[in-house]
């Protein structure tokens, strides 16, 4: 199972549906491909400019590290230098916080991720897991 | 005039059809604000993964400094050490050739760039301009 | 309701003359447009000569992340390393302390920020609010 | 001989409406220190976002080289691979064209620069060399 185009869509439309529906401010999404590169990205009216890098580097932390945006939350909060010199390591592109989201494949292997922004960010992850779930895919916050 | 999400949409949603139209090789399309900043972007399956980048440094380099890809080009072939530091200020995120397109409202203020690549430069270019034609959008190859 | 050089010249003068008026260290203020980009700026006689970068750091990471500086401050100190993320994902021209100042139009979109540095943060942000007002714009520090 | 704000904003009032007379397109204009740190910059309304950076360019190399925008280019034009790797000394921040003025004191120190960029490099600097003289100071451009 890979993450095409098509999926991507589905993930962005059903995500940004979530954040008008839950009445959230307005979300920007990505959807990274298993090499951690951008597949596709929207950012609603009335977001700030610089919330492509917030959601890339939620989406790419993820990939990059194989873990969900609230298990390296968990580790920033351990071991803040740990996460500072993964950032040091990936060009200052890892956001360590939930709305990152890795996507796997039924057999478990990671095929992409999905970086959320714009609102919270335990419900940038809410939004997120909506957009994932449309999409038929299996997602890890 | 300015470009929001729902023109973005109709921009890469046209100028991919264009492309397939054309039988061109997959392709990435980027559509920035007037800020040089990302309001969305796709890229069809098969185009490789650096796509992003390259679409991003053909609109980016037309937002920053007020040109189009094709004059870009001209001043790369006039004088290549004057690209090569105009890329050195903005990051090495410049990209001066053909598929930048400056947006312009109807008063002549830039409002956006879109940016297209996968094909050669002329084609990216033709297909690019075919989106923003849909779009009710002047653009500046 | 957009930021042009007009309105950044007189939210300029009347930052200075408000720290001038208070006995404040010489102030350095910049004004950026909706994008984040450099409208106008100037450092007061005695100022120290990094100050440009530090203006500069208190508006800009208001525009992109669409928080006053205030906001960023209670951010930071709540989680240090989400703040060092953000600085990494826009270079290290983050600067989260008060000084740095949203302006909205009156419809609430973001289109602007000033930034001013050279006194304690607090005053920084007193003397902007006096130019912001004189300026007839909103500011949200 | 220095040159503080009020001589730096004569320098930039007198180079813009030295522009304006001239019908050139809307410019950008900075002006540094002997340290080559940033005094005042302003950028009319209608010039592209970018105009900052290339304006700093011209002059942040003007005084970090000691030579004008003029002797600049002749050396990039000789040897393009000894202002590339200057621009690897100095991150990328020199742009060695004309408009890039160095200003030196009446015993020939230097004690700042000024860069205008907006029109052509030739228009620029003839902008530039109005507006220096305005205020009674000495360019090497």
């Amino acid at each position: 199972m890979t993450v095409g185009l098509s999926k991507a869509r589905v993930v962005i439309r059903k995500t940004l549906e979530k954040g008008n529906e839950l009445g959230l401010k307005p979300l920007s999404v990505v959807v990274l491909d298993a090499g951690g590169h951008v597949i596709a990205f929207e950012r609603q009216d009335g977001a700030s400019p610089g919330r492509f890098a917030i959601a890339h580097g939620k989406a790419y932390g993820a990939v990059m590290l194989g873990m969900g945006g609230t298990a390296q939350m968990a580790r920033a909060e351990a071991q803040a230098y740990f996460m500072g010199a993964v950032n040091g390591l990936f060009g200052g592109q890892v956001v360590p916080v939930p709305g990152g989201v890795l996507l796997r494949s039924a057999k478990g292997a990671v095929i992409g991720a999905v970086g959320v922004t714009g609102d919270t960010s335990d419900n940038d992850l809410i939004a997120a897991m909506a957009g994932i779930e449309a999409a038929k895919l299996n997602g890890e916050g």
